[in-house]
């Protein structure tokens, strides 16, 4: 099973969680995989939500819902699983639910935080399971099922991070299936660096903005708002408690990151009480230069 | 001269200062207050770059352009004044030249802080002359003529900040020209008010915005980015100049946010550190509901 000897649109693709993300992906594989008019091809799902199932199938994007009592039945007939849980959630479940999986089955997953997870299934997991260890760089700040759409992969990063046991094949497969699904670029790198960048693009930034809004006097704040503390602060309509988990997760990765920011805010805190104008300059002039470079990169 | 006894369409608007924002602005009375076709009206201005006055010319934004040791002819014959220029610039342009004014001129200014302002022209301005004290909240990373829209005011907000010196039929005038570019709600205020408030919503978010690209470890990082830290820090790419002036002219109630900033940065840490998850939970889910009420104030 590969995506040259068995066709993408012919898969039977199963989801554990339809929620935001879950969702998405099944909705971007109907919309986009198994379009083709000799697509073979289905989607199935399980969720402890009964009415995220019953709306994905009146909609068209699934074609049978499983509780989780049946999901070992839906894991048996799946070419590829997208295991959309929380990160324990997804370590534990793959383990437990192992040996309901198709043989050779593709497994993937959506959590934010991998060297704990990729760990935890070097040694454990079958040997026929093939583990493709991925992280969507998108999501939203609503959340379930209802607010899913294969639209919020448009031009995203994919981050991949490909182990010896992989193979090659589906591989290949899977990076031809995220950029039919929108995604822009797909970025090899290994589960540590990727904890380690994630922690400061993603985390550090989400902890500022909760930071932010802690900090403001009162909600009526945005009266005299111009957009930036909005910008700032949308991520901080944050789900808490999976935060929390991916927050532990990668802690110390995580603290380093806020030790650093918290030096350069010192560092720029320093400038303005000292009234040092020449040295604030040239910090906001480095910045500014700094951060183009970025764009240019955000924009490869 | 007011709103009711010489129409709008019919004012000689003058700019000292045609970058970013002084362009929007002309832009704006241009397309949306001397559109009328019997309007009397006119728009000139003064700028140190001589390409920007020729650009604004040939796109018929201005009708004349004039070099700085011109300001004082093009002020003489100007209803409406719009000083565009940095803050301490804006205070000294306008007591240096105020004798230049036609009687009964309104002036008015851009400046992201206003106590140091009003303080400086309350007891030294021309009696005759009305002073309106305003901040559109509204901006662009890109900066100068070439750049100005006006649509940058789109949906904005406006701070204004009446004071009793200020005749009540030019700020009626004054209210229904920002409406009319699209400002979407003007908040009235005091100048102390408004110094503390931005503070914490602009100063503050471009101090983070610039520690957070400072601390990043290389410019690659954006590889990583799934929007979080583009949205957060896009604001760095700042006028180093222009906000070394605001930041060091706000500089008391800047720093009182930034030590409120660092307290709940602190308070997040400390939990990470502790692992203390419940304690996180509690307070990401009442950052969380603190940010939807605030979006409510921010959609009212």
């Amino acid at each position: 099973m590969s995506f040259n000897s068995l066709r993408a649109s012919d898969f039977i693709y199963g989801f554990v969680g339809l929620g935001l993300m879950g969702g998405s992906f099944a909705r971007g594989i109907r919309e986009k995989i198994l379009c083709t008019q000799d697509s073979k091809g289905d989607i199935l799902a399980c969720d402890v939500q009964d009415a995220s199932l019953k709306l994905a199938e009146s909609q068209g994007i699934i074609s049978k819902g499983f509780s989780l009592n049946q999901v070992d039945q839906m894991l048996e007939i799946c070419d590829v699983v997208f295991v959309c849980l929380y990160p324990h959630a997804t370590l534990n479940f793959i383990l437990e639910h192992q040996d309901a999986f198709k043989k050779n089955a593709i497994i993937t997953d959506i959590s934010g935080v991998k060297t704990e997870l990729l760990e935890g299934l070097d040694k454990n997991l079958r040997d026929d399971l093939d583990y493709i260890s991925g992280h969507p760089m998108a999501g939203s700040e609503k959340e379930g099922f209802s607010h899913s759409s294969s639209d919020i992969f448009k031009n995203r990063n994919y981050i991949l991070m490909p182990h010896e046991k992989n193979n090659l094949e589906n591989l290949e497969f899977f990076k031809n299936l995220v950029t039919t699904l929108g995604f822009r670029r797909i970025i090899e790198t290994d589960a540590y660096t990727h904890d380690h960048k994630i922690a400061f693009t993603s985390q550090l930034c989400h902890i500022i903005a909760a930071a932010l809004v802690d900090s403001a006097e009162d909600t009526n704040i945005t009266a005299f708002g111009g957009g930036s503390f909005e910008d700032l602060t949308r991520i901080a309509m944050i789900n808490a408690p999976l935060w929390t988990e991916l927050f532990a997760a990668n802690k110390d990765e995580l603290l380093k990151h806020i030790d650093s920011f918290e030096k350069s805010l010192s560092l720029l805190k320093n400038n303005i009480e000292k009234n040092d104008k020449e040295s604030m300059k040239s910090i906001l002039e480095n910045v500014r230069l700094k951060r183009i470079a970025m764009s240019r990169i955000e924009q490869h």
